[in-house]
């Protein structure tokens, strides 16, 4: 066999297994030391190929395809910086635990560190980041090496999906020639054609964490005897963990405060306890004060709010459990008196079944609870129904009476998701919530939620602010290449909106220079040159007229709203304090004139 | 002292010595946990403070103000992706040896893996790719950890310069507050003023690698022993080694073989050696095969044209002695015979006067590449004077006539640096040459040359293709928010045009979804958004106009000529067919025809 055939059946047995254990997509960079695999997956007619000029907007399209799908995607480039591209989104895959499996084409050994062209170290290129990396065996023909290859394939696609999810990273040397003559080449000529029956080479079952019955009891037993709990919600994507923590939370009597980025907002299975305005009333001081709660269940991440994560710092006392699908660490408060690590939905179940009766229970505490959310609410939405102007928390409100059912909601960080934690109100609509919540970052979202925008149910709309969208413009492309459907709602307030909330606000004399950073462009443009359509509200009509151009009008639509970074702190400030009068009985027609 | 003043003192303590040891640029992306850093360096009037909100552009357009002004240009951003971002940029620099000080914001230790927003483990982020990597100590007011915090500002800067540059990374803690109240904020009233004088608190000495005598006696020998020898001068950029270079070679009779990206071919150091078309003459077999070397020095990194490689591994007899002023191991070839750790200039210097008599001299030798080099250049010129469709090629030889001395040339990997290895001549003008060399990616280009215009002494022109313009087009905001001067020549094939020269051309099934990638982008757009002026040239007459006014006019002007990726290969083949008729005396005319 020629080198180059060698180099394309070893690539073709290692996309043949990534697909038989279930891989439906690959995110490729143009290269050319690639070029066996990117052939093997353009052969492949049962992984689907989105070609990415840009490596960083290809990797965070590939978390987003990976968290929309909850399976693992894979992404290829060729050797050099390019592989250094995919960086932040190897890191966002770890911390917001989405399967990735990254592959990097490499020189061989004699053209490493001796100044060959586009050749760098990339043997651990993203350091811990990566869950696994292995250095792949040079290609060779042997039926043992194509076994390991295979096996390999197999090895990779598990472990970027076991529990935590996470990149894992293969560097492949390739020798030239790259690639058989083309008369030469024919896809699987080796012989070797792995299991028969489609059968992955090596199939893997990574079960589920059952909770032990002691510690269920245990737990049950001191649930029981706790009338003040809580159940708090962060971020999260567990599918069919609502219903049996909703179940648990009405047999203990615990409101459930569940944050924008997790299912408990959105869905049929009974919103009674859900929490949603926590943000709004718990930064009431009087409010927290008066409520203090004895015990608090945890599960996902560490909540966005920020009222409700000082809250909980208030009281240290109270005994934190926090429960966790996978082997974090999710306590940044340093308050977790108990890390249960369990699957959430068994373990709900689990403790519903052995309550029992319940010993203690105040129906005040949630009742409490439940009126100031209903407070927080109507003041907010009063106050919402008297402002006229773009203001970016109303944005929200609008979006909530717009989003069909089944709809996929990609957020921005920075401002938009605590806008949305505070503002898009819990519903019975399934809406699925995403964000780049692992590590926060303002970069790659475009392009996650273009990557998401393919494998959602229904429509997806995307809410950025101007800098978000600036930094991963690039990501556009994919929606000009591939006709993707999106609507984006860009919250255009000309540089960094948040920091004017910080206290860098007071130092004037560089605040606009390091933090306010105006860019002052006109995004009409770009979004004439990735072809979609470009719509400025200036009202709230033209907001409802644009965002249905785009829900029902598919391909790519940018709704553009202009509001003041200032104006946005003042508005935002009138929000909690009309939130502050409504819960001491106060008329809220009263606030803020 | 506060703590918020303890951050800021012993942040201003540190850029004050950065500013002290030379420091005089600073690009920050805009951040929360990073202030301390930032308003240290806004704070500080000798250092400019350049704003990107892409940490990707900010990455290259530090490298792009590191290279053109061969000094340390310091990084700054906030915890959390951000930093991932810096990476592709990191990895260049080191491998083109350019010197950055990367200073990146992080929580502190009780924030780390527990779930904290926007923290990622940042410890050893860059892996192999930094220089040096240290963890800072929190801030605390003792004047010690002043000493301490002095030191390592000194020991990064001298760090990042010495031998060979790259890039250090200091990753900094930082507990809230962040900073004091406006108040309560006094530049550097920690009563630490560092050394009087504003001397650095440790100055550095680098030295020179001066060539052992015992060394220089015995290559002299061997170089006056030896009648066919070449020069190849690589990619570097080394000051001061011109003149002594083209000396050497005028005592020994060597040609110089001096690459496009090397400063031996822009200059009036003497010419009549240097020779600038052996990458079209030396693809003629026949005439390699007559020409055979005994010994091969080099100097810089390994040369870009591929058919001066082919041809030294045609010869792996003869003697290869590869000049290194750094620790590098320079010899993808694995050819060398000797690797001498010396400056260049030094070590060109010592030889000279060590000559003495000649002992065996091949003037046929000289004369035979003297001729071939002639005879390639007129029948190329010959053939680009009929050439009156939009050439790649003739876009450089064009752009040879219209630099003037005194200009910074920047250019784009993949296409433009091998079209200018062939077709930007030798030429007695100050021209600097700069290239993102040491990774060979055609990302952050954009950003490399806005940084360079920013330090070039002249007017600054890019030469790019379309992937890789479009690549970093977020660095061209830079150019609006500071008005900087830059021409960009845009080759637009609408795809990687390279990939056509390849032998994945063959492999027409995919190569335009694999390798053509073209994306169809009106880039008028992207340049009206970033407040540039565009001129599409589709004459010669009309590149000349649009280059002149560029270079005249100043501001950003972007270029735009649009080729065909199928003819250029077809053009570029006439090229070397031409130059084959020439070098056996036949009539160019009849070339082609």
């Amino acid at each position: 066999m020629s080198a180059g055939l060698v180099n394309i059946a070893y690539s073709t047995a290692f996309v043949d297994e990534l697909v038989r254990s279930g891989l439906r997509h690959v995110c490729i960079s143009p290269g050319s030391r690639s070029t066996p695999l990117a052939l093997a997956f353009a052969e492949n007619r049962a992984v689907r190929t989105w070609m990415h000029v840009d490596e960083r907007s290809a990797g965070y399209f590939a978390l987003g395809l990976a968290k929309a799908s909850r399976q693992p995607v894979a992404l290829l480039c060729t050797s050099g910086t390019a592989a250094a591209n995919f960086y932040p989104a190897v890191v966002e895959a770890r911390y917001s635990r989405v399967p990735l499996i990254v592959l990097t084409a490499d020189r061989p050994p004699e053209l490493r560190e001796n100044g060959a062209p586009q050749a760098i170290d990339q043997l651990g290129l993203y350091g811990s980041h990566a869950k696994w990396f292995a250095e792949m065996a040079l290609p060779d023909e042997s039926l043992e090496l194509l076994r390991y290859v295979r096996a390999t394939a197999c090895r990779a696609y598990s472990t970027a999906a076991a529990d935590p999810p996470g990149a894992v990273h293969l560097n492949f040397p390739f020798r030239e020639p790259l690639l058989p003559a083309p008369g030469e080449y024919l896809a699987n000529d080796s012989g070797d054609a792995g299991r028969p029956d489609r059968e992955p080479w090596t199939r893997t079952g990574q079960g589920v964490r059952l909770p032990d019955s002691g510690l269920v009891e245990r737990l049950a037993r001191e649930l029981n005897a706790t009338p003040r709990g809580l159940i708090v919600c962060g971020p999260c994507d567990i599918p069919g963990v609502t219903e049996p923590l909703v179940r648990l939370a009405r047999l203990l009597g615990y409101p459930v405060l569940a944050d924008g980025l997790s299912p408990l907002r959105y869905g049929a299975h009974g919103l009674s306890l859900v929490l949603d305005k926590y943000d709004a009333f718990l930064r009431d001081a009087e409010w927290a004060a008066e409520h203090e709660p004895e015990l608090v269940m945890r599960i996902g991440a560490a909540p966005t709010s920020k009222p409700l994560t000082q809250y909980l710092q208030r009281y240290p006392s109270a005994r934190q459990i926090v429960v966790d699908e996978a082997d974090g660490w999710r306590d940044p408060s340093l308050l977790a008196a108990e890390i249960v690590y369990a699957d959430p939905a068994l373990l709900c179940d689990a403790l519903a079944a052995a309550l029992g009766e319940r010993d203690a229970r105040a129906q005040d505490w949630a009742a409490a609870w439940l009126e100031a959310n209903v407070q927080a609410g109507e003041a907010i939405e009063e106050k919402l129904g008297r402002t006229d102007g773009m203001f970016e928390g109303k944005l929200f409100a609008e979006l909530a009476t717009l989003l069909p059912s089944g709809s996929t909601l990609y957020i921005g960080n920075s401002m938009p998701v605590r806008d949305l934690d505070t503002f898009f109100g819990s519903t019975s609509n399934r809406v699925r919530v995403l964000c780049n919540r692992g590590a926060n970052g303002i970069d790659g979202v475009v392009s996650s939620a273009l990557g998401a925008s393919a494998e959602a149910e229904g429509h997806t709309v995307l809410v950025i602010g101007d800098l978000s969208f600036y930094h991963d413009m690039n990501g556009l492309l994919a929606a000009k290449l591939y006709d993707l459907n999106l609507t984006v709602l860009l919250v255009n307030n000309d540089g960094g909106g948040i920091f004017s909330f910080l206290p860098q606000v007071a130092h004037s004399k560089h605040f606009e220079q390091l933090w306010g950073t105006p860019t002052g462009l006109d995004f009409r443009l770009a979004v004439e040159m990735y072809c979609g359509r470009h719509v400025r509200a200036e009202t709230y009509a033209e907001l409802r007229d644009g965002l249905r151009l785009g829900i029902e009008g598919g391909g790519l639509t940018v709704v553009e709203v202009r509001t003041d970074r200032e104006e946005n702190v003042r508005l935002h400030r009138e929000m909690w304090s009309v939130v502050s009068r409504a819960l001491r009985g106060k008329s809220v027609l009263g606030a803020g004139a």
